[in-house]
Parts: C-alpha cells; structure tokens; sequence
C-alpha cells in the first residue's frame, strides 16, 4: 500500500500522459481553424459556458477527500484509458490487406502459444510461492516448536515474534520502496485495467517481481492474509508482460508481432492471466475461468472463454505436475497438497428441514458479517492511508506494528484456554508434533493438546484444513472457536491495509470456517450436520457476504474440496449471504476501486442519465484539427493539451464545406512527426508517401511509459511552418453520437464497445460538423453530479 | 421436424408481420414529405440504384435452395427481429419518471421470482419426462424380455417393432400436425432467439406441449436420440410463457408488470430457461450455466450470472428431491438415479507419458468423426428436407422408417454374436434379467450373458452407463463394440432429421463412449488405463468434434461422473478434439442455425465488410414520417410496407430546416392509430393528450402475433384526412452512423447493442438529415455478396 495525496489522481491524467486535467480542455482555444464550442441541447449558451466554467470547482466540491483518497502511489501514477476500438485510419487498411494468410495463421498460433505460455509461467509462479512459504513459515515454526519442546517459553516467543517481524518488514520495503503499486490485493486494480483503466506502473516488472517476493515473506510472517489475491494480480502481470508483443531493442520485430500490440488483444491475454492465477492459487481451472469471468472482467467473448480455460488448464496441470514431483519429499518441508486443497468427501448428502433452517441461519449471519467486514476494511483503509501517506518509513512502522499485534495475538491467545486431554481414540494422532496436524501439543504435557494453537499457531491453509476435517465432533469447544473466530475476523481487517501484498480470501476463510464451524458447534443439538460441513458453509456465507460472488466462488469451493453432493447446500448459502449483504453496501473489490478513485465504468448507467442529453456533458472549447494542419500547430496543441484524440476536419479545398473527416489519436501524430513527413504546401500527400518512409509497425501502441513524447520531438523552424497530411492516420470511422442523444443511451454504447473517444455530432445543419468529444470522466456520476448537482442527486 | 418450401422465409419477413421483402423497401415512395434515397459513397447514384433493383435478384442468386432452406416449417412462419434498445419516447420518459420505488422493487422481485419459479417447472418438466421415458421405455422392455424368456424370439420382435413403431408414429404425427416447430432439438432456434431472431411459433405453447410429449414419445421410441436438447427448448418455452408479463384478457394488468413487455426482459428470463433445461437434463447445475453462456446466448451480463445460476440451482434441486423421492419405490419403474447420472469415482489420478499418447491420439479421432458427423447430418438434413417438404403423411412415413430400421438394428444384431459365458467371480450379477444391468441374458443359455444386447437392447442412458463402467476390463470385445459404435454413429445421423424432438447429445455421447472404450480396449496393451475412463474420454472427444463446446462440457461430465480427478484429462481431450474439428467445418449447432437461413449475426463482422461502409448497404427509397403526420399517410405507408421503424423528420414550422427527429416504431403507430388521437390542424398537441387517453401499458410489447394489426383499424374518411403528432412516440435517442462508417465497424455496433434499426446520417451539410436505415439482413454475408460478389468472395 502506498497511499499518497493523490485525490483528485485520475482527474490529472485521466486521458494523457500530459498535464491537462480534461480531454475537452480548459485551456485556450488554439490557433486551429475549425474549433467549436459544445452548445448544450435545449439550454442556452451563457448557461452552458456558466456549467464549464464551474465544473473544475463543482467537480472538487463533489468529490470530498476521503472519498477520492487515491490509495495505490497514485500521486506518481497519471492514469489512461485504454482504447478497444480499432483505428481504421489509411495505415490499417493498407497494413490489413497486406496481411497474408501465413501471417494471420502466425498471428492465431501466436495467441495460442501466448496463453498457453501464461498458464506455464503462472503456474510455476504459484509453485514457487507455495514451496517457498511453506518451507519459509514451515521452519519458522519447527524452530520455534523446538524451543516450547524445551519448556523454553520466552525464548520461543521471541523468536516466533522476532521471525515474523524481520519478515513483515522485509515485505514492507520491498512494497514501500521498489513498488508501492504491488501492495494489497492487487485483484481491484486488475478489475480496473479490464474496464479501461491503466493504472502506471500496476502491471509493470518490479510490480510483479515484489507482488511475488512480497507475497512469500508475508505469508510466511504469520499475517492474516491470503497469497490467492496476489497470485491474481501476479498472473495479470505475467500476461502484459508476454503481451507487449515484440520488442525493438531486442530485435523481436517481426512483422507479425505488431498485430499484437494493441490494447484489445493485451486485454484478452490478462484476462486469461488473471484467471490463471485463481487456477493456480486454488488449484481450481473452472473456478479461475468463472471468477474471470464474475469478478474481474467488463467485457466477455465466447471465444475467450475457451483460450482462459486452455490457459488455467495448463497453469493447473504444471502445478499438479510439481507438486506430484514434491510428493516425493524433493521440495524441503513441503510434502503435503495434491490437486485437491482439502480432501473433505464422504459427507452425508442428506438433511433435514431443520439442516436446512440452521444453514438459512448461518448464510443470513455470514451476509451481514460479510456487509460489516466491507464496512470497516474501508474505514480501516481509509484510516491507514492517512498513515500511510506520510511516506516509506511510516508504512514499514505500520507494517510491523501489525505483525507484532498479530504474533502477540497468535502465540499468546493460546495459553488463555486450558489443555485437553487427548480422546483415547485418537491415540495416534493426538497430540501431534511438529509441523502440521489437528492437535497441536503447544504448551500442554503430554497426553493432552491445546486446541486454540492447533488453528492460531500454523500456517493459515492448515487451520483451514483443521476447521474443515470432519470425524471428531467436540475437538474444537465453543470458546475456543468464538476466541479465534473474533481474533482472526480482527486481524483480516486490520492487516488488509498494510503495504505488503495481501488477499482477502484467506482472512474471510478463515473467519468465515471458524463462524460456521461455532454455528454449528452450537447448533448441534438441533442440526444432525458435521461441524466440518458448518465450516465450510461458513466460508461460503462469509465469501458471498464480502465478495459478492456466487458462481465461482461455488465452483472455487467444489474444487476445493471435491465434492459435488454439497453443491445444493453451498449455492443456497451463497446465493443468501449475497442478497442479504447487497442490502448494506458493495462487494469489497468495487468498493476499493471506488475508494483509489478510478474511474470504473459500471454496467448500468445511472437511471438520472436518462434526463441528460451527449451535448449536455461535452464542455468546450473543442480542438479540432484541419486534415491538412500545419506542423506548428500541432506540436503547439500537443504541448499545450493532454488530449488524446482530436477530431479531424475536412475543409476547402479538401471539401466543399467543412466536414468531419474522423480522429486522429495523439500516439500516431507523434509519429508522423517524427518521421517528418511534411509539405511545404497545404496538399494531400497520401498514405503511399506515409509507408515509404514508415513502417506499420511504427504506429503500434507501445509498451506503457514507451511511446515517443512530444518533448522528444526536435522540429526546425523551417519545419514548423510546413504542413502535414492528417489524412492517411485519420480514423475515418469513430463511433459517433448525436449530441441530443440521451446521456444514458450514450453510456451504453461508449461501454459497450470499449471506446476511449466517441465524437458528439450537430442536431442542427449549418454548425461546425462536430460539437465535442465525450470520454470516460463524463460519464462518471461525480463528474455530472458536479455539473447538475439537483439531476443527479447523490 | 416439419421442411417445408419456405426457402426465402426471412427475406419474406424478416422485419415485418406484413409482406414486403426488405426493412428499406422497394415499394414507391410515399406522399411523405421528406424522402430520401440513399446515395453509396464515393459512388454515383447511378450506380446504387442499379445495385438497389438488382438486389433481390442477386440475392436470390447468390443463396441457392439448398443453403437456404428453412426446415421448421418456415413458410408459414415470418421471422421477426428483436429490438433490444430501449425506446426513449415521450410515453417511456414519463413512465419511467412516474415509477415509485414501490413499483421498481416489486419489478426487482417479480424478475427474481420468474425466474426461480422457471426453475421449478423445468424441474418438474425435467422430472416427469424421466419418469414417463423409464415406464414406457421399461414397461416395453420387460414385455419383450418376457417374451424372451418364454423363447418366444418372433412375437417379442413383432412386439417389440410395433411398439417402437407405434410411439415414433404418435410422435411424428403431433409434430406433423400440431406443431412442427417442436422438430429437431430445438438448440439452433433457442440460440437464434437469444441472437435477436424470433420464429414465429417456436416458442408458442402449442410448442411446448408438443416438445415434451415427442420428445417422450421418441426416447421411449428406442431412437438413438435423447431428450437433452429438447429440454432446453422445454426450458426457453417456459420462461417465455412465464415472460408474457401480464394478460389484459385474464386481468393481469398490474401496472407494475407492464416492465417485463419487452424483448430484454423476455431475453434474460429465456437465457435462465435454457440453462435450466441443460442443468435438469444432466442434473448439472453449473454445466447448465456454463451451457448457456458458451452455445445459447449472443449475449451476456455478470447480473444475468447470478439469475441463471439460481434458477438452475432451483431446477436441479427440485428434480433431486423428487428423485430421492422416487428411490422409496413410489413412480412405477423409476427407481435408480439420483443426481449423479454416473457415478464413477475411483478412477486412478496417474497417468504416464504412453497414456497421454493414447488419450491424445483419441482426441485426434474423434475431433475427425466428430467433423465428419457435422458434415453427414447437414447432407442428411437436406435429403430428408426434400421427403419432409411433401407433407404430413410424408414425416411420419419417413419417421416410421427410421424407427422399423432402428429395431431391426437394435433387436437384429444381438443375434450376430456369440453368446460369452459369465465370468465366475460375477456369479451374482451376470447374467442380469428384468430392465437394467450390465450382463444381458438376451437369446443366451443360463450362465452366459449377449454383450451387444446389454448395449443395444436397453435404454440409452443404461447404454452409456455400461459402457462407462469400470472394473470388469473384458466385458465387451473388440468386435461387440466395433459393431455398436458404427450402429450407433449411422442411426444417430439418420435419426436427427426425423419429426420427433431429438437431441443430440446423447447420440453423440453414445457414440463417443462406444468409440473410445473400443480404442481403449485395442490399446489396452500400451496404456494402463480404465476402459470405461476411455469410454467417458472418447464421449468428451465427439462432444467437442461435433458440438464444440469446451468448458459447459467439461464442467457437465464432471457433474455427472462427479470425479474432478479427470478434469485435466477431459480438458485435453476437448481441446485436441475441437481444435481439429474446427479445421474442417463448424459447430454442428451453427450449422443448422445456417442452414435454416436464419439471419444469425457472428461475433465477428466478416473481414471483408472493411472494405464497405454503411451506406454502400443501405437501399433507396427510403420512407419517412413528418413529425406531425396526415393520418392517411400513415395509414398507406403501414399498409403497403412491412417496414418496423420509420425514421421522424422535423421540419417547418416546428424546426427552421428539416431534422432528424428520431425513429418510430410501427407498433406506436398503430396503438396511437387505434387511440385516434387526431387533430384537424397540423400542430404539436404532446405527450400529455396522449396520456389522457392511453396508458403507458398500451405501448408494452404485446405477445408474439398478438399485437394490433394495420388491418384491424376502422378509420373514415374524415379521420384520414387528420393529422397525428408522433413526437410523444418518437424514440428522441436512436443509435446512429455517419454513412461513411466501415461496415464492419457498423456491425460491431449493431451487434453489441442488440439493434434492430440503426439511423445512417449523411456525412456532407445539405442533405436529408437521414439517408438510410440499416437492419438485420444489411449485415448478412449472403445480401453484401448479393449486392458486391468481387468484394466478398464466398
């Protein structure tokens, strides 16, 4: 987490690398010829320059601190939409028609091997990250297990404390340091980029190498925190690494590759990389395909559907495949684990209508824990930003006040309940020593077990596999799972917020098992149902309750445990704890993008829209090129805005009354620019004159932070005053909306088809031949609630 | 299946109830004020009006008879496009502002409600279609075992034959006579309604009914057909029953429901029935979802997964209870089952490398028969199209025939085989006598068991069951089951084109499994897996060559074996199999839904459509409404077109120079029409005159061929001469494209949103504010190459 003043973030770089708040700018008209002001529809213009005037205001007034606190470095971070639309500009077609079937067929191979590729990576990824934990936390607890076996109590608290602490801040300046943008959970911002939002830095390297490392030693610290989060957010960016698509200084310009670069074919490849890290951390391929699917993705395609289920195959198979190596004792202190997380079958597959009551009981209380949860992880983040801003040195301190708090908590719970006596049946297994096992000796004599410190003092899979195991109805009493049931529901939220990388899933497991498992613990007089089945609807309820998923969560949770008799159970479960926590606020992962302030475009347009029309958003003036544009002009615009894309205006001699042509985006002008490409007269040079001297793999989007910038640019005087051909980059067809069409109508489109520009056309003839452009800030709620505050109430 | 020649049906009707070929017409231009040809562009207007009076022509040409037949009885059925764009009107404006929060929560439960409760009927359906299947199936059987016994081999034939005669006979003739929609699987045409397409009548009542009495009929039949597709136009049947909203006839005019009367609530509730019928098919719940998401729908919504989910969840669970219901012996001869079809656990986990090898070169076969099967049933689809077109007599002659082959086959072949004597350590199970079991006593001493008649002489699903079981490796021979698999693969691709509902899942499943436990006996020596494993594995293979599904099949034959220790195995499988499938041919499912004619419109736009734009497609002349319109222009443009949606010119006085309005549909008109709300002046009279006297629930959609028709209007002659202010039913906010949009640019637009009619502005000052109207059939490959051969070779 690196929480900074970032607040109005996305404002100062939503649609440039530039510094100019709004694509539709503030700043002076140019020296353009053709430049219009919107004219809002039915209200007249003193009103209309009155709104935009106002709106940078309005907009703050709108948008309080807290609730565009930019949590991820997002000071440092200029944010941009991405662009799924295709530019048809002369370059494409010309480069399109070229393309031979060898090179299409070299292109889909591509893809293929690309995804495939993924799924291996991702999977030796998540292989890495389980070994390295388990032999990390593993040894940490022998040595301290060790030391308890001597009686040497303070020694091993000192230890354990000691342990967990140097990790802990290890984690935290690798995050604080090296990649503020790796902590947390890292699934919200992945849900951004797959709705248009890029976000610097969050798929970048050394986020991805720290999402990895950080991972490792947080785990292994003995948070209360998941690695299946940042395995998500690992696959993301393993994926936009192999999708960068070849590589100048490398020599990987092939004249294929270039198809690949481009934001639409980067989208599908990081989605099957998502998807592949909750293959890999739960070792479930469906569940990964449908949490793609559910949770993260904006936009689907049946065709994708089949190359995520390709990729999270494989990511499972390779983990499979290692891990039936480690079986054979290859991998250290990592021995355990299969396919199967936790190997639960031969349980009953039938229930009474009073199972069924308890079970409605349990799935209402998990949703309204799961709502609570949401509530306070956002007061929590809320508060810890505040830490968290002040800089690198209060993170590391906050980090390791946590751990210290967690490892108090974790080893000195335990000696608050008295020991057990181990059940004469289970000679054999209790108490168990050593690494894993349900009944931790700790600090009892022989015979007997501590049942608190069989769950606190482990690694977090292994108390989940301890809450899940059935058989043994009374190894866990009803104190002892309400103690770590608080604990663990306390410290999920209060490490959430720490700058180490950390998921939710584990924390709500956890809580949500030991919940079940006390429901029915205390429900067993009524309810014939193992207390290892409450648990793991407990979980369920409690997943539904804070992430709002339901299908894969289902299916994450069947693969888990290998059984398809519960799946009744679980979706009721499910489908209840969700209804009952939609009720309070949303799933944890929109609120977090809420909260950093991206600007997600959500599915439904806000009804209100509906009273609004396209013009009533655009805000003036508007600068629009002429087809034909002198070179001075277009460097001028492009320094003095942050704008993106600019219409392109045909006019005399080019046509006979000006017309829109189409738009031209700033990348490609930068590199006709570059290329120098210019006239001394104001004519038509063609796009033959543009491929003479470029190739189509100049205009390929580059890597993010790559691309040429204006200030590269070295232009003569002489040049300055020469004109270049807009013509053969133009896109002659941007998707277009009239300017009464109705906002809400509007917004559909413009996320339907994953637009980053839309052209706002006249109503009326004898107007210039476009009005505006609308981007993704116009369409957010803040943004027009700041506009109309009484049409939009909040 | 009901062929008939209704070979040009959707060009007959594709966007009208009435008789008028084309959305843009042919007819002569009306006494509409404002009417304007299309102009192509960078083309002279010549030339476009040769191109718009050759279309018909060409385009006649260019879709010869046999690429064009529609088979379900397609002449009498027009075909009518979906509009999934919401109207903003006056009259939606107003409504949706009147709306109390009463009315939206009561449409959000109403919404969740429908769809449980198609649920629970699809359930039920499923349910008593299994039951009546298992008696009549079973009650034959054992007729003719006893028979059997008695050695009474002609009489039990004669029974035999007759039976299966006479069921296919019943079956055919309510297909034949009462709706011959209901042919075929249903799967195509539930998958073209989900693109936007509705067929008259394939979701009618009289559909259904006939649905699920054929289909019980066929199975019991003895066809090598299943009931699995059938009940996924079951489920649709349903939910659009249940989707009407409301009935003015039976008092069901709650205000409140009048939200559901339109096509995107129908749309998503029909998306829920089709998944539910997957899932009480398979008892797959997930599967069922999964299905619905990768075959049926053209598009999809996360909300729509959560509804989906819950409904199949619902169906699934309601057909569970009543099967654990029945296991107490209460429905006659349905005892086994449970919500595991196979239930096949202890299979081995490990593989080596050599096993790989062998479920490799599986895949490879079957992804080859696979294709070949796509390829013989679309060739045996066109020759029993010709039979079928004959008439009624013609299908059920035809049905019978198949059905007299079929037991010849199924009661013939048995007697071609030895008889192989038990094997001792099965002493208590071989042979099995009465109605299921794996060891058949057929003609066979004591002791000895016919291994063709325990495949052949049973019901389908105890075919499958036999052949996926494991254990016994030598049960059937290399010969046995070379003989079922060529059996079972000629009469599956006979039995498809028949007029019963057929499936196809379970020919192709029966043939997959024959086929890959036969390989896996032959390679028995090299790979060291389970027969019965390669049976499921050859399944999953001709599932993906024939259906190319990957991820709803993996997931169903996971629900039903319920082993996920086979997922990474059938995920190889299907993918092989596919991927060399799709070399060849498509989905056997969209190669109905195209040889239908349906005008199905791809995810992709054919890449060619680059190379146009939008107004190289559309077609003068193009007729359009004033915005205060005479009555009797209105009248004869809706009389003598078939056109669904007029484009709304406003010109003077109300504007200074003529502007394009919006769009109106042909159905407004007429409820305004039948309001008569005239006025003898030509003058605005608003959207409050017409709330005065109509209410917002006359507008809602009504029912498939229940609206007001043109000729149902009794106007005089002086209300003629009127005139009627269509601005209060003017959609203000109609998606638009300038006609120099490429094509394929176009198309994405027109199919993201779901359109039905999309405005084409000119893009040059001066001009009629709208030139064209692009529909459905502008989009379809055979119309551009009708009009442009050179630019889009076949």
């Amino acid at each position: 987490m690196a929480p900074t003043a970032g607040r109005e973030s996305w404002l100062d770089g939503t649609e440039s690398s530039g510094t100019t708040p709004l694509e539709t700018p503030t700043a002076t008209p140019l020296a353009t010829p053709i430049s219009a002001r919107s004219v809002r529809w039915e209200k007249d213009v003193e009103d209309a320059a009155a709104g935009a005037l106002q709106r940078p205001l309005l907009y703050k007034r709108g948008t309080n601190t807290t609730s565009q606190m930019a949590i991820v470095g997002a000071n440092t971070c200029p944010i941009e939409s991405l662009d799924y639309e295709i530019v048809e500009n002369d370059v494409y077609n010309q480069d399109w028609r070229s393309r031979g079937k060898l090179q299409i067929f070299q292109y889909q191979v591509l893809k293929w091997v690309l995804a495939l590729l993924v799924g291996v990576v991702v999977g030796l990824v998540g292989f890495f990250s389980n070994i390295a934990v388990e032999n990390i936390a593993g040894f940490k607890l022998l040595l301290t297990g060790d030391l308890m076996l001597q009686n040497r109590y303070l020694a091993a608290f000192e230890l354990y404390i000691g342990c967990n602490a140097v990790l802990a801040a290890a984690a935290a300046a690798l995050c604080a340091y090296v990649a503020p943008a790796a902590a947390g959970s890292g699934i919200p911002e992945v849900k951004a980029y797959l709705n248009g939002i890029d976000a610097h830095s969050i798929l970048a390297p050394s986020t991805l190498l720290v999402k990895i490392l950080g991972s490792v030693l947080g785990v292994s610290a003995g948070f209360v925190l998941g690695k299946e989060g940042p395995m998500v957010h690992t696959g993301s960016c393993v994926a936009s690494l192999l999708a960068q698509g070849g590589s100048r200084k490398y020599g990987l310009t092939w004249n294929w590759i270039r198809y690949f670069k481009n934001d639409l074919d980067r989208r599908d490849l990081i989605t099957c990389g998502a998807a592949a890290g909750v293959a890999a951390a739960f070792r479930a391929p469906v569940g990964g395909v449908l949490f793609a699917l559910e949770e993260v993705t904006s936009w689907w395609r049946s065709a994708l559907l089949w190359r995520t289920f390709s990729t999270t195959a494989v990511a499972t198979m390779v983990l499979h495949a290692l891990i039936t190596y480690c079986r054979g004792g290859h991998c250290g202190l990592f021995g355990k684990g299969g396919l199967i997380m936790f190997d639960l079958s031969s349980r009953q597959a039938t229930y009474t209508a009073t199972d069924l009551a308890a079970v409605v009981l349990l799935a209402v209380l998990g949703g309204l824990l799961g709502a609570l949860f949401n509530f306070l992880v956002d007061r929590v983040l809320r508060a810890y930003s505040i830490v968290n801003e002040k800089g690198a040195c209060y993170k590391i301190v906050l980090t390791v006040t946590i751990s210290v708090i967690t490892s108090c908590c974790t080893f000195g719970l335990p000696w608050l309940t008295a020991c057990t006596p181990c059940p004469p049946e289970l000679a054999s297994k209790c108490p168990t020593i050593g690494r894993s096992g349900n009944f931790k000796n700790f600090q009892c004599p022989p015979g007997q077990y501590n049942a608190l410190a069989s769950l606190f003092f482990n690694t977090n899979d292994d108390a989940i596999r301890n809450l899940f195991s059935a058989g043994y109805d009374r190894e866990f009493g009803v104190s002892t799972l309400l103690t770590f049931f608080t604990t663990v529901y306390t410290l999920g939220l209060l490490t959430y917020g720490v700058a180490v990388p950390s998921g939710l899933f584990i924390p709500v497991i956890l809580s949500g098992a030991s919940f079940g498992r006390l429901a029915g613990t205390l429900l067993g007089s009524v309810s014939g149902l193992d207390p290892g089945l409450f648990a793991l609807l407990g979980a369920a309820a409690f997943l539904g309750g804070t992430m709002r998923m339901t299908v894969s969560v289902c299916v994450i949770l069947l693969e888990l445990t290998n059984d398809l008799l519960l799946l009744p159970l679980i979706m009721l479960v499910l489908l209840i704890a969700k209804t009952v926590a939609d009720c309070f606020n949303k799933g944890v992962y929109e609120q977090i993008v809420r909260m950093k302030g991206l600007p997600y475009l959500e599915v439904h347009a806000e009804p209100c829209t509906r009273s609004l029309v396209a013009g009533d958003v655009v805000s003036g003036p508007l600068v629009t090129f002429s087809s034909v544009e002198r070179v001075g002009t277009v460097v001028h615009t492009l320094r003095s805005t942050g704008h993106n894309g600019f219409p392109v205006i045909e006019d005399p001699p080019f046509a006979p009354a000006p017309e829109l042509c189409g738009l031209v985006l700033r990348s490609h002008l930068l590199v006709l620019l570059q290329g120098r490409i210019f006239t001394s007269d104001r004519v038509k040079t063609g796009a033959a004159e543009v491929f003479r001297r470029l190739a189509p793999f100049d205009f390929a989007k580059a890597g993010s932070g790559k691309g040429i910038k204006v200030d590269d640019l070295d232009l003569t005087e002489e040049e300055m005053d020469m004109y270049m051909d807009l013509h053969p980059i133009t896109n002659r067809s941007p998707y277009t909306v009239v300017e009464n069409m109705s906002l809400a109508k509007a917004a559909v489109l413009f996320r339907g088809l994953g637009l980053r520009h839309m052209c706002v056309l006249p109503r009326t003839q004898g107007r210039p031949p476009v009005v505006g452009i609308l981007t993704r800030h116009d369409f957010m709620p803040q943004y027009i609630r700041g506009l109309y505050p009484n049409v939009l109430p909040r």
